[in-house]
């Protein structure tokens, strides 16, 4: 019973169909595919306004190559001390920007305060001898599986833009959060200020393949050149369109957050005291103590310790496959 | 009638197949699953010798990601001056090397002869005012669809080696050539002095996966490392490794090339005296004349002009899945 | 009356006569002159050990060169939160490394705790999904103005060591730091365990000049490539190394060096109770309030804020040319 | 007798008399001194237009770091196959630009003509799979010895401008050029559409310094970034600024060039038929045979072959301080 990461999880029998669908003829390749095509007009009906949007297969690419088109070489990127862009992209942000450095930040429950950030920048000195503030990266849901309210967003990008930072978001777990908040994907992003946007889908169900949306098509610039000379290009670009299209059609990209949303909220529940962050998303982050930590293995469960094992703390994930019986013994074991 | 790549081909059934296959249960991501744990013993059965190999999804990444562990970045890299390197890849080998520089070197019909490549080294200033020799890379087929001997590599290989060089070999279209030459796959790479090896797949009725294999051990160094941070590791790894292990069983590699193979050497014969360049894998390059490329294209025949318009020379390139009618009818209009 | 940084001192006449010693006769370029070939046995005679010592222009140059041979791309860099490294280069060693991530600590008076340093080695993920723990780099003098021991240079040095790492030292202020600590420049560089010193001299008396030792000779390596392609690879060489020379010749550095600290130790006893960390070189750190530093700057003397104004704290840093009339004055408007 | 390079050359009187004349005070350092701050009124009235200027202390600095703020990371940089940038700079413009990548034209006499450049961007493709044209960079003087004429860099500027190229020269030794045609600075710089000028200082009499010259203040940009994050922001920068102060005043540049100049223009007349190229600087290029040139170095002359020692080819430079002695038996040599 794995509750390792969402990434462990299958594809969709809709993304599979839809890859198949696909397989027919001699297609351009490059982006140059009538499905790839369609992307611009899908995610600006998704969102609800004019965006640009490309594919990537990986998230660290989705991110890496937001910031290469947003951050100077000599750039500082705020972000999250628990950012994926710090513990997970094994300095991806500084390659593809080339040399853009990481300026963390601490925050309770993986979010950044609006005070901590605006703060930092006041501070922040105003010479040429250091870094220059040049994007503020916010993640969607959070290292802790929290959500950023819209109000936050936008007091965060406010500040960004009011020293000429742009505003990234890190959306791995995007659809997840969106879920959750019950609002509409415009809410977190475009309306409160997000300028790109990571847009997450291989979590939840696609076999490989992330968007990176532009909100504002002026910072598209040469994107696609960054796209290109860091081999994120894909030939055969049909079929990560494809993905993408099933991916909003329908609302798979809902049913399926819901689902694993849900299952999360059950196994909250079932935590209860244990909690150490709300549960927002997919995640959930237990103190239990190493003994139950122990125990809950040799009764078959897999995921991460979180933090040093001694801590006796736990990261459990759910993926939109978890079958309901792993819950619901998740749930047992955790009331026993 | 798209004759214009082999990268617009759709994907095998047996690939597709083997994607299906996988699509069960939550499997450990980013290379950690069973099928990419195959990967070492499938392609050194493949070879004929204990390598090391690794899944990624892009040709420019294979080659790249190769580069980055072989060169370092005040490194020179020798590569022909129509290699995909120089012209396909908008910089990525000086990118993923930090500063890798390509010196580009003249060669009939797409090939560096070993005359050529040891003279240029011989001549090479010996001090540290310029970018050191590191890497010869070798095509494939070659940007011409001619093959490289065995012979031949085992020359240039002996001259890279002799100056402490390693070889490097492109082999976006390395199972056409070994359908081409009827060999043995370790006669052309780590028997002739080969040390990397982009070994192609997409091309040939994969999705979207090449395998970077590793003919000594340990070259492998930090690939592992670089393929992370330049977001080329897949966290859904199953998905590529299934790929390349359906794309060597039961020799669907060689099928598909050869079918390729079959339709350019008809194509070959069709034109007749119009031939620029041997056919020695899946591409036809012909001098028709600015009239007959006209006449083809109003025909419906698709397929890119090879150099300037005006000089009449188109290139033809037949893809595994290439229809045999629209091969006849190319013959029938070549030969009219 | 100026104390805002040594890097306003002039040039010792000690320094501009060595200058015009060398400059006759037309004498080989890039290093290959007497002088600089002087350089590795005057600095091994300096530290009682044979070393390898190249000279750069600037200490930034000194730092990112010296990191770009410890450091892989993907390599972390531990330094102090406040090193020269992160607040004053403007993303230098995440440029020279390809990509290196500074990953910064906290330290009383800007010193990094030995604890601090192994418990945050001890609980950094051991995966390729983050950069790998590559260099520490030590600053002696620290920002703080104070140095460190031996003993804690040892226990540093073993716990990075322990995991693979190697030592950097930060001496911009160096020499400051031995006539301080009244040691041989052995006890704090080799016999503790650094790996490879930026040595500093500029601020205390050359024109623009440091030295990149190295004390264990396989770590050059490619040094001297990496110095090449960033450009620091003077023509005529001979002006660099006949200053280092001449700093090290007649314990210049150490005269220039207890000038400086000598004035700072009156300051420091006119400060008083005003202290914010202990003066162990050449800089004094106050918390006056901002009216008393309006005052001070009132009354002509000239330095940088530390921190925030409001915060009524100051940097004051002595040259080794500075008038000790200037210093008296600061002295009775400190004790006023 | 050293014919080497004329980097081989001492340092002129006036300018070390400068040294010593700013040698006094405690100076604001960075580039925020009083003779830094003349050095745009310096150069812009040295070239009858208004320019930025700014010091840097090696020639590939210069270089690297004009093409830095011109060329982004996936541009492509045309220059001349034995360009400085290809042969002597260990791969810097690639470094300092992120990727930018080389791209070599063939000339005669050092000298790209014309036609070969815009018909090279006439043939250039025209799409995002390779480096995107950024740059033109002309020596001048050429790596020949010989001078581009202000109608020939009107011309290829021209082209170069016509797709959106912007145009650097590599002046390391500009004032020999200017001194051999008798014409106006600006004449072959910002009139005939030179963007940025690398301005050689250090081989015509200088102790180590350039100047980046801009002839359109708005493509100095990030300049400053990039100068701080190469470690080329000297700290001590009154000492950069008053060599080139010297260098302009009393026309210092244009005496010690032309005495060069002279002296090379008795060689060449000495050398006749055996001359290779034109001189119209300070460079005699010459083809005199294996066994002519082992009498030359017999006799005490000291230079390069040029190319391969069987070419019996030689590269004599003279420095503007070599003693008209040497010039005298250099001369009796060629003609015995």
């Amino acid at each position: 019973m794995r509750f390792l990461s969402d990434n462990t999880a299958s594809v969709s029998p809709e993304i599979l169909a839809a890859l198949a669908a696909v397989n027919h003829g001699r297609v351009n390749p490059y982006g140059d595919d009538e499905w790839s095509a369609r992307l611009d007009r899908a995610f600006s009906d998704f969102f609800g306004t004019e965006v640009r949007a490309f594919a990537v297969a990986t998230g660290t690419a989705a991110n890496a190559l937001s910031l290469a088109v947003l951050c100077p070489p000599y750039g500082a990127i705020f972000a999250h001390q628990e950012a994926h862009l710090e513990t997970d992209e094994c300095g991806a942000p500084g390659f593809f920007t080339g040399g853009g450095q990481l300026t963390l930040l601490p925050g309770e429950h993986g979010r950044i305060a609006p005070e901590t950030f605006s703060a930092t920048l006041a501070a922040y000195p105003n010479h040429l001898h250091i870094v220059q503030p040049a994007v503020l990266s916010l993640s969607q849901a959070t290292e802790c599986g929290t959500a950023y309210r819209a109000e936050s967003i936008a007091a965060l990008a406010a500040s960004a833009h009011g020293r000429g930072l742009k505003v990234h978001m890190d959306g791995a777990r995007f659809a997840n959060v969106v879920a959750f908040l019950g609002c509409h994907p415009g809410d977190i992003t475009w309306r409160a200020g997000v300028d790109v946007l990571s847009f997450g889908a291989t979590k939840n169900g696609a076999m490989g393949v992330e968007a990176v949306v532009f909100f504002r098509p002026e910072l598209v610039r040469d994107f696609e050149l960054h796209r290109k000379r860091t081999a994120h290009l894909h030939s055969k670009s049909r079929y990560l369109a494809a993905q993408l299209l099933a991916y909003l059609e329908g609302d798979l990209w809902k049913r399926n957050a819901a689902r694993a949303n849900g299952f999360a909220q059950r196994i909250a529940r079932a935590a209860g005291t244990a909690l150490l962050h709300p549960v927002e998303a997919n995640e959930v982050f237990v103190r239990l103590g190493a003994e139950r930590i122990r125990a809950l293995r040799a009764a078959g469960f897999e995921f991460y310790d979180w933090g040093p094992p001694e801590a006796g703390e736990a990261r459990l994930v759910v993926s939109w496959d978890q079958p309901e019986e792993e819950v619901r013994a998740l749930e047992r074991a955790l009331t026993a």
